[in-house]
């Protein structure tokens, strides 16, 4: 959608690392003089971080799979016209955590609403626009569920809803990204992350580096 | 999408008389001894309310176009699941206070999205549920604004956002209506709403009362 800029995404299974792994990632990148902005799904925008209230908060466990969808497309539109889009016609990088492919796997596999719905909703929210390598955090589903359990329970908050989903729909959800990136394997990368954080990290620079911009 | 049940929309320019006149039809198919279910939009489940929240209100000036369709069609999805799919399937007569005819006529017509981005989103969020009858009242624009401003200043409510929107958008809402109702003569009906409730009320009266089931 535009030749300026650089927009890259994270993804993948729930206690996979992302967090930290962008944290470096965008540290790294600014330690060299490059302008990174930053993005997270749902919730990357004011607009976004009220929907996101709507979709994590526990008491609305009634929240229909379809409306849920929606939401999520609602916030991903915002913050590609709020954020994404502005800051790549500036020449920055975009790095966000989570983008269509998380929906793709979360609603349009594991929850099996298709992909046709999620790429049809894709077309209107993101009008073209997708992230030129993604950086799938791949990680065994006990492992990383245990992590993100861990988490949560340290910070104490009521986003619980997707945490407790089952443990089969976390197995189909790290299938569905290990589809994607047999689909598209030059866009979507696999990264196993069982391994130490530094480890990870070297992974995914020499991944990007070939990518970035002239300073 | 079902046999049982009837289907009925509320539609129109603001200011004029949605919903008196929605209250006058469920009181009187009441009293015959009719189940009414009533809906609104955006807004007709405790999630819409949410989602009725983040649009309209006035902190949200910078809400993307396209994220406020997103947002409509999310509520909108979560009240086909939790109210009016399930009421339809008991027999129940469904009154909503708008539908996807407005998002059609606001967003797609007076925003200038298009036609074929809104149906597209229909597709996913009602899957093939349309109203038997749609009621449209239809009034002249300057005094349906200001009917709908007096309304809002008696409420002392701050969701102004609609309201406060340029006269040639709500010109061009009405022509859209217009249009609306030579693409679907049957379904979708214009109703002179400059006279007196009562009169209004009665010209409703003949178009709902051929479509009742027998009790």
């Amino acid at each position: 959608m535009t030749d300026a800029g650089l927009f890259l995404t994270f993804e993948g299974v729930e206690g996979g690392g992302k967090t930290t792994q962008m944290r470096l990632l965008v540290e790294r990148l600014r330690g060299l003089g490059y302008t990174v902005v930053e993005n997270y799904e749902p919730g990357g925008t004011e607009i976004g971080r009220q929907i996101r209230r709507i979709v994590l908060w526990a008491a609305n466990q009634n929240l229909s799979p379809t409306a849920e969808l929606l939401l999520f497309f609602a916030s991903r539109a915002q913050a590609v016209d709020e954020v994404i889009l502005p800051a790549l016609a500036k020449g920055c990088i975009v790095i966000s955590d989570r983008f269509t492919d998380s929906t793709l796997v979360y609603q349009g596999y594991a929850r099996g609403l298709g992909r046709d719905v999620v790429l049809a909703l894709d077309k209107v929210a993101c009008r073209g626009l997708a992230p030129r390598l993604t950086l799938c955090l791949d990680l065994d589903i006990e492992l990383g569920l245990h992590r993100a359990r861990a988490r949560n329970a340290e910070d104490a908050h009521e986003e619980t809803r997707l945490d407790d989903e089952s443990l089969q729909f976390h197995k189909r959800v790290r299938e569905a990204y290990h589809d994607l990136s047999r689909r598209e394997p030059e866009r979507v990368k696999l990264i196993d992350a069982g391994r130490r954080p530094e480890a990870v990290a070297e992974c995914i620079w020499r991944l990007v580096e070939p990518l970035l911009p002239r300073l």
